[in-house]
């Protein structure tokens, strides 16, 4: 696979999977062999222009086993119905890496997949994130509540507000993909949905802009019992 | 002014400026006169193929006056030092505009401005928020405080967590390019800088997303308030 731009690759490096080769415009990269290359070679090989100078030939991304995920202690999930724009998964992705949590699980179909756009765009958190993926979503939420997880979904049109739940302890929170939301399998798998204020003229957040605030939300907590 | 995007049009429709027409793939656009054109026409008229089968000509945007902001009663704004990238600027904004907030300020130079590739980025939020220039950002701080506002800047080393101030009256929260972070006349002129917590190998969010924690931890402080 070859993946591209300054922080995927420098993660790449950083991470679990085998960078075979660089190919660079500056010379400033260690850790694999490095070939010098013009941006236009560069763009050839990986089949975009926003590889800021620097492609990589890596290992196939590894996914987690999402069983495993589920029997860490007190795991802190997030999970993606049918997200499939490749930015908001890398966004997503970033996001809950910085906020530590456990993993992301991910449906098999119809759902954007690591591809080197999504490394890209999490610049390069897939690298250090367990992300896993599920035949079927609604039944790994109810794995997940057989886990002793509690599972929220993020819905619109919820009354319990995002800050009410107790967030301590085993956690999956699950998103939807925009303007489409929460598939009914998936929302009746749910053991509460919440909502997210909103006062403005538009009245939805990005996907990615509402991950950051639950997840905030969801850290904080755990963070503020673990001290 | 071109603007494409399916909700950017929708938006501009709902918003303040003159749509003079429209150009789409399909026909089920009012509100200005109606042209249909094919996918290429389109994206030879806006310059982008992200448009969604659908573009406008528009009147240029118009910003809001930086000292009218300051003057409304206990205003909520967010100003953003030298963020350049528009998917960013969008992001901010569209969160901005769902939070509440009154206006968002930006310096002149070295920052996004409200293109078209902003407008689409922002989801047509950029039509219903306040969006001011300023020739000086650390001016324009300055000009806050002496409002009675209270200026917070986002800074990944600041001591203070970002849950810790009371952000009720009139705030201005401050965040800088990423990788960048804030230039130290801008830092300077911050009442305090505020910290996100990080628990992953990636130290940093991106400033979209280090945005949307911060806005709805203000709007919430003001919400819980106001009830």
């Amino acid at each position: 696979v070859i993946i591209y731009g300054r922080n995927a690759v420098t993660e790449a490096l950083r991470g679990q999977r085998r960078v075979r080769r660089i190919w660079a415009v500056k010379g400033d990269w260690s850790g694999a062999p490095v070939t010098q290359a013009s941006p236009a070679d560069i763009t050839a090989r990986c089949g975009s222009d926003a590889h800021q100078g620097v492609c990589a030939d890596v290992e196939e991304y590894r996914y987690a086993n999402a069983a495993e995920l589920l029997a860490r202690s007190e795991p802190f999930l997030v999970a993606l119905d049918e997200v499939t724009d490749p930015q908001n998964l890398g966004a997503v992705c970033r996001t809950a890496e910085v906020a530590g949590a456990t993993g992301v699980v991910l449906p098999e179909r119809r759902s954007a997949e690591v591809t080197p756009a999504v490394c890209k765009a999490s610049a390069g958190a897939v690298e250090h994130l367990a992300i896993a993926q599920v035949r079927n979503l609604a039944d790994f939420l109810r794995d997940a509540k057989q886990a002793e997880c509690w599972v929220y979904g993020a819905d619109a049109a919820a009354r319990t507000p995002y800050r009410s739940p107790d967030y301590r302890g085993g956690v999956v929170l699950v998103l939807g993909a925009e303007g489409k939301g929460l598939r009914p399998r998936v929302r009746d798998a749910c053991d509460d949905l919440v909502s997210l204020p909103v006062r403005g003229r538009i009245d939805s957040l990005n996907v990615s802009a509402a991950a950051a605030v639950l997840m905030y939300e969801i850290l904080q907590q755990r963070l503020d019992t673990s001290t």
